[in-house]
């Protein structure tokens, strides 16, 4: 077990922060609820965003970028809208030494400017679909703050589209929904469950909301992503219209979905261990790094000779290598150090090691001896690139293996009210309940419908709070 | 001279706004002062992030993120911090539904809760240097707002540095002075003039300034990046101290720097012409675009095989390249459309054009019929990335003419009045004047101290202002 690392096992919440401050992803800012992203958080986050927007180009997104004051009156125009956010709004009431006539909100969101830009850039059907997306920060006034999962300012992309009809703008927000979870599985390697959320855990705002949700070590559950079918809500209230080829006005058709800094956090919680972090090749900031271990000085030149040529070969390959060739620190002090911050594979190259023609190797992802075995000197820039494909693909198969460990059902409210203390998990279960049902639910077990999973099993069975017959299953669980 | 753009010798102002609309790079917002970046703006910005982002790398910095707000009382520390930005601050008295006990300022700038955490991660010289640097968005309440120029929210980077000593502060100083002005010249192709600040145009907490000056197509100066040598100013108020290698307690010096959208402005008013944009393709989103020309479908399902080879090709090789095959629309309008948008290379490809093995290229850089040329069809793939370098570089040439052909020099006040205004440009004269000197001399001519270049001449001169004797050369000029 890590130094300065509470076991999850005992106290999770500390381990969590433990983890984030051991490996320097973040600290506190003076201001509540704030959060400092450190150097090597903030390229996890870099490595997120790169993967996430090469995807949303690909799907013909374009990056503009939108105001952080938002006129007061702007969120008030739609009424769900500003029922969600206002309690969580931050105002500046002053600036340039004088007090505003109109207050000034430091978005929470961008729908409503963004919708007042759409209104006068869309005219006609030519303009459509309009497929913008903005990197942002964004601020909702958090009580129970918890670094990268719930913080006042965080880091965000926020996608915004317009579209002629109802039918587009729905299979946008789907495209957009399976973006995330191609996402999460493929680079992130977390098994994320896409589903549509009930009306009570929806945006305020949207007709229908889609989620990814993740499961954390302690079987609680991340809402990872979110992708929203608008309607022509936002574009009623801004007259966002556009004149169709039959020469008639149409409100435009929206969508909006968004990713955070959060999923930091989820990369933290589904694949950390009693060590620390444990990254996925795919976002890991550094992929590889390379330990040289030599006792005397000509021992050390020789090694650093083999050492700096794979960095060299691996650095071209487009690999992230790092070398620790710091002194006065033992190779154990080092194991350490990266060991805590997740580095996906460590190479050990010492003066036996040349000797031999090899070089030990060790696997984050793996527990104790299975995690080390040894890479011939000949073959090794040609093979690293398989192993952190080995790394990346292992690590998705266990956090599968994880959370299917930890999918249970229950046949009843009382069942479920132990079991969900007992054995935390996802509760794949029977719904018929309406918005009171899940209110009822959470106050008596703190779970909550997390989704209705898209992918649905055939037949029918009762709902397990109404004991009514239903063919609709829902995820519950306890979430962050 | 196309539609809807002023002249620009008729009125400078008003043809900068003119080109930002036509070629969609901006919008206002609906709060005074901000501005929405739309996706062509927003492309150039992120081509002068990703440039600038690989130099800061390269030279040993990382990125980290620190939060909006700041609690007031950080920013009246440092008295003349507070006294400079005062002013121009955005203030937020209310969050989550309450009145805050503390308010707290919309950060203009991060050196004082980036001090406050330097504090708390520097303790011993082993932490040393510490280079940092951060993407953000700023807020400055702005009076006379112009797009990109001077707006109350806009983008930049802030690098924040903590040296062990003033001698590697000093030096940090002037190698990022350095970076800006390489990726001035040989991005931008603007031909900077870099110097030190005057103690009135100096940074508000700063030891030092030193700022890049470039020279806008109407004579005027734009401060284009700024580095800042901070002493131990912020050190001492936040006590960010380290323990040196005989254990004493020593303030750490430090620097920071920044540019901005502002840099998009540049580009536009460095380069543009009666016709709109013109971009270096190192900067460009779409740096060629081609322009299939073909009367019936059979002509055009020849052309586009061929195009959509050639685009193919020129992706593969990374060059940004956009084949324009909108239909309804005439050629004519097609030209004007990336004319504006100021593309560096267009192509046209017809049936014609086919059948003679080659294709009618247009220079954008170029005027009138020094524009065209032809390209062989057979080595087109192979000959583009070298014509995208010739435009580069006599884009940069061109702009040194200009900058060259109006930099004029003056002997006293009174020529200098009427020239300043006959002849705008950059004045470069000897001074030796002071902060009350320099008052006076904005206030008769509207001309500020640019800066006092790096490169200074031989011997010695009366200063145009004081008639004293000095070795000390300076720009002078009106500016935005």
């Amino acid at each position: 077990m890590a130094k300065n690392i509470t076991n999850p096992e005992k106290d999770y919440a500390r381990w969590y922060q433990d983890v984030i401050r051991e490996a320097e992803l973040a600290d506190s800012a003076p201001v509540r609820g704030c959060m400092v992203i450190r150097p090597y958080g903030y390229s996890i986050w870099e490595n997120i965003k790169a993967s996430l927007n090469a995807s949303f180009k690909k799907t013909g997104h374009k990056n503009a970028y939108f105001p952080l004051f938002i006129p007061e009156s702007f969120i008030k125009r739609e009424a769900e809208h500003v029922e969600g956010f206002a309690p969580e709004l931050a105002i500046v009431t002053h600036a340039g030494g004088k007090k505003l006539e109109e207050s000034l909100v430091v978005r929470p969101t961008s729908e409503t400017i963004i919708n007042h830009m759409f209104s006068k850039w869309i005219n006609s059907y030519r303009d459509l679909p309009m497929l913008l997306n903005q990197w942002a920060n964004v601020v909702r006034w958090e009580m129970r703050p918890r670094a990268f999962l719930r913080t006042t300012e965080f880091l965000w992309q926020e996608g915004h589209t317009a579209h002629a009809d109802e039918k587009e703008a729905r299979e946008e927000t789907l495209r957009m929904l399976n973006v995330y979870a191609d996402f999460a599985r493929n680079v992130a390697a977390i098994p994320v469950i896409p589903g549509r959320k009930t009306e009570r855990e929806k945006f305020a705002g949207a007709v229908d909301s889609y989620t990814i949700e993740a499961m954390m070590g302690n079987g609680w559950a991340l809402q990872s992503g979110t992708s929203h079918y608008l309607g022509t809500n936002f574009a009623r209230v801004f007259e966002t219209m556009y004149l169709d080829s039959s020469n008639e006005q149409q409100f435009v058709h929206q969508t909006s979905w968004g990713v955070s800094t959060r999923l930091v956090g989820a990369v933290i919680m589904a694949h950390g261990d009693e060590n620390g972090l444990r990254l996925p090749p795919e976002l890991a900031p550094v992929q590889v790094v390379i330990v040289p271990i030599a006792r005397d000085e000509t021992a050390r030149a020789d090694v650093m000779t083999v050492v700096e040529r794979i960095r060299d070969d691996l650095d071209k390959k487009g690999i992230r290598v790092e070398v620790d060739d710091r002194e006065g620190m033992s190779p154990g002090f080092k194991f350490n150090h990266w060991e805590v911050r997740g580095v996906p594979l460590r190479l050990e190259i010492g003066p036996r090691d040349l000797e031999e023609g090899h070089v030990m190797a060790s696997q984050r992802n793996r527990p104790g001896r299975d995690s080390k075995f040894t890479i011939s000197l000949d073959s090794i820039v040609d093979s690293i690139p398989g192993i952190l494909e080995r790394i990346q693909s292992e690590m998705f198969e266990e956090a599968i293996q994880k959370r299917d460990s930890r999918t249970y059902t229950a046949e009843n409210l009382d069942d479920f009210r132990e079991a969900i203390v007992s054995k935390p998990g996802f509760y794949n279960v029977w719904w018929d309940g309406d918005t009171e049902d899940e209110a009822r639910l959470q106050k008596e077990t703190k779970a909550t419908v997390r989704c209705i999973p898209l992918e649905q099993r055939e037949g029918t069975g009762k709902c397990f709070m109404t004991g009514r017959e239903t063919n609709t299953r829902v995820i519950i669980a306890r979430a962050y």
